[in-house]
């Protein structure tokens, strides 16, 4: 059994990363840690753990973090795992972090990122030395790797829904001037556990609330990462998440022109083609929904063709708590100890 | 037109009590306060009133409170009104709150509902003199009172579904033991405005989450008013409230043993014949649901009967933040004005 | 007061325009017809209205449609007031229409509607020399001809909100090659009161369905209403429709790349000219929502730049049963009798 | 491996079963069958099954029911299995039934059953002669009746809910007159996958429906277990269900006087000694929510006490479509086959 240690476990990333590792044949939790609540056992946080678990909640400290493991997975803010990061790589410690921190190749990239996030301050990276060693986790993009790698930047939310969805095509070089607009659909869950304003239910509920117009952080990794993808020359993303009054799920519709005109079937061959080995992955006929992926690691696509086959649209649709977040993260932790991808996660969606 | 001044203007009573305001034709409003926002205009912090009104938020304070207007409306927590009160009076102007504070005729039984509310520190009242001023707000019970008062106590929400439900059943002494067991299931907004857990949308949606189990402070009110109903010989609610995931509504379900078999249809014509005067209570064959109300400033109610004839359950539905609280309200200053009740609430209810 | 008899009155459309019809000074309905449930109390069926109605169902017929009142509202399927209208013209009835009957100039442009719809069998059209005598109700397009027009065609619930989005910018001609994305979120009643697989709530809630995929019906309308305006060189809508798992509202997200170089600004600017006598369009300067606009006749309008501000990102929000239907019905009926646009519909949203 | 035939299989229950049997370690499924869709691929009905399975769903005969499995799950209406039981038997084929087929030991109970259910249109049964012969299949009061019979009948959802939920007090004989209130609020998929006018979006969202008021047909078998449970002296449960706007779950309130006052921690205490070897009913110390059984096979209980201890109140939740359905089947057939009870039910609440 490989042993994790999991940091921040009380917020809904670790609670996520946590349940999967309970019911997993090879890793075990040796420790979670966590600022709010330490000394109590999760179960008595969470009651829907009760009998599944007893786990006690340790304050994080220097000493304590990385201690007794194998790896650790961070489900901590921006800025918190590269504080531990060059004593992690000193003890040997593989690390999967759920923030920006370590998404980037280099400092300029990683600058950018910082600039355009709400809540970091300084565009500094306190372990700068270590990004070109670290992995960005789309773990159908970046295998070998992940595989390889002792650090792996886990994706934004909605830049996985994203990727994986446009990845083929940009591959293939055939979105004109790389510009698509994103209009992504979110649950709530994706902005934490933390009471807010916008995720009030009387505020929130049977609503839907447009934010960060034009100028949401996941956007950065995502041109990162599609327009240096095979033949892509660049992209540019103009995304409008809009906000949801429901629980879990990222829908995800993107529009472009084609460089050349397509029919759909040979869209969605080569889409098939492209995610030919990749079990979490569905291409489907019909539009994906959120409800078909709840609960569940599987990203679904389809696409769509104007009637002059001039203009695409793509739909994918995750569980932002599962391949959005906690399940790629064990879906990266799977592959970065040589095992099964889908080890611990082959879960049906919840239906209805 | 009269002219009245909201304090707490910017929390979900405020705001209740401020659009039904600036659509009444005798009413207007002559100043709004609240302690966040102040200087701003309501509009730009609540964008849902864009193009109804340009009115800007007052800071509070002693000079402004009661200034300029023919009466006040605290939409604010218990024991802000009864600060204010002396002063009100002395001033001649007329004032209803929307908290506890004036809702009890004496101390003694002030005392055993600051006893059992959850953010009542000390159990003594600033101006105990005003108390057998006051009139206790259930338009349809106390109507001559309210129309002769300075000063009306506004039911809770709970209150007002659960005494509006009992009364004719308390009046004629048919509760067996007077003991009654409800439960009740509330939307979230009568917890306010403010983020908090129980009310965050990820906890919230889909959830039902029982709450202040056989504790909640509206029994108090509940069990006075009932219990000195009439005939009644003393009324004791075992209640347990229960919160939804959705945004309004108040519907409560109460059972209890009578004192003699008697049939539904007899039931019935009690209720219509006590409520025959008051058009915002409907006694209806099918049972009563959240949304027929929604919006508007109904109580439905219907009564239902075990095969026995031994047992009642009678169900009643309110919109909380209407019935349940501004819309009581505003039929209370319709009374305490001299109009008609209904002046400024004929509203038809929300469906679908 | 003006009778007006609505046609269909058991659907959401014929209660939402009988509702208003009941609270509007200048208006009385003369008779409800329906070919469900005649012969019963409307109240009977839909409870919410106890107390506020006690007119009766009448069955269909060529003798009842159009007798004993001044106008005619038909919220019936496409295809029905069609078989009507002579016979109401020769009458000296007025009539507005909420399908697509009459929505088109001539035979041509409806023929191409009648093709894209899902349930229209056969595209001729049995009184198509009254087609040029119909006006298309966008009433702050279209005043003066709704005025004058003996019939009007109410618009399509999701191209009012598309077409007002975007009317001011086709006007100037601005949308590069007249090529706009759009991504609609509906909720679900206007699908209407029948139950149906995609609308079953175990099915929809905490859904996201998108439907109709480049193929929706309201893309018809509202590409000759943007592609004739002022200085508009045609229209083309690459529209998405998205179900979401709420009862009310549309909101529309639409992207498009400009002709020219504009900032955010000039074009709020000019959007607040375009609509500065129109009382139910409120330009923005925060993203409009879903809630804002829940249960009132208003459209709300914001709008968005790209950093090189050569990509325009347009937001509108409606209430699809008002705005979208039976207030944009009201609407065009207090024009047509010569009454203030907002006579009866001067409604406060309902939030939270 | 055993091998299942699931009858019925496109409805949720059909679905709920197929889904735990095809992550199960020791089953199989045979093949399913269900009256619609026979001939496709079951994923291409639901696509959340996309990638999961690619069975084919059967027309059903006469010949097919039972052949080439160890035992059969109905998962049909009232009726059906009792067509089927007879030859089943002797084909010596285990079945478990999710209706009321086969619930009752005899034709007198099934016959009062029968009258009050709103779809059984005679009250004989077909196969009576085996109705002593099967076993009800609350697993938890009925473990080694199960293990040892060729036929379950799987419990209603309100039913297994009430019976958890009251049977150790009902064992000590501890409600006065043997009379219990129950206020049971479900979700909306216990009323299965067709489109019905309550279970419509636009009409059950954001709205409470109370239903069947003290007439619903799960009290019937509720009253027969509990009254008979070990000293009880028969049982009469008042019970009003109420319909909520969410998917999932059923959440019973339970109140009822007792014969002598206990304070709640000896309450506790005996429930906890009464399920001590139930890994499924798990006794929390804070009131059970809907959310924190979802998806899972966990029955939650807690109990509140008057502060005079004379009344006891009993919440108990569960998700309908588990631990009310499929779930309980699962561990049917678990302790059926001699398997763990738990075996392929290993399942964490999804939450949030």
């Amino acid at each position: 059994m490989n042993r994790i240690q999991i940091v921040g476990a009380t917020g809904y990333g670790g609670l996520g990363i946590l349940e999967l590792l309970l019911n997993h044949p090879n890793f075990e939790v040796s420790s979670i840690v966590a600022r709010d609540e330490a000394g109590t056992r999760i179960d008595l946080v969470y009651p829907h753990l009760a009998g599944r678990t007893e786990l006690v909640i340790n304050s994080p400290s220097n000493d304590l973090i990385g201690s007794d493991c194998d790896a650790v997975v961070f489900s901590t803010p921006d800025g918190v795992s590269q504080q531990y990061a060059s004593n992690l790589v000193t003890l040997g410690r593989k690390f999967i972090d759920y923030s920006g921190d370590f998404r980037f190749r280099d400092t300029d990239d990683y600058a950018k990122y910082a600039e355009r996030h709400p809540s970091i301050k300084e565009n500094s990276h306190k372990a700068e030395q270590l990004l070109n060693r670290a992995a960005y986790g789309v773990s159908e993009l970046n295998k070998t790797n992940i595989a390889q790698s002792e650090i792996v930047g886990n994706p934004g939310c909605f830049a996985i829904g994203i990727i994986l969805g446009l990845a083929p095509i940009f591959n293939e070089d055939l979105v004109e001037d790389g510009i698509v607009t994103v209009d992504g659909l979110t649950g709530s869950s994706g902005a934490g556990k933390k009471p807010a304003p916008l995720q009030h239910l009387s505020h929130l509920n049977d609503n839907v609330i447009p934010y960060r117009l034009l100028n949401h952080q996941h956007v950065i990794e995502s041109e990162f990462t599609l327009g240096r993808l095979g033949n892509a020359q660049g992209a540019t993303i103009d995304f409008i998440p809009h906000l949801l009054g429901t629980t879990r799920g990222i829908l995800s519709t993107m529009h472009m022109r084609l460089t050349k005109s397509i029919d759909r079937e040979n869209i969605l061959n080569m889409y098939r083609e492209f995610y030919k080995e990749d079990t979490f992955v569905r291409i489907l006929d019909t539009a994906p929904t959120l409800k078909n992926v709840l609960g569940s690691n599987y990203c679904d696509i389809s696409v769509f063709v104007s009637e002059d086959m001039n203009r695409l649209v793509v739909i994918s649709s995750i569980d932002n708590l599962m391949k959005g977040q906690s399940g790629s993260a064990m879906q990266n932790l799977n592959i970065m100890f040589g095992l099964e991808q889908n080890a611990g996660l082959d879960k049906t969606p919840m239906y209805p």
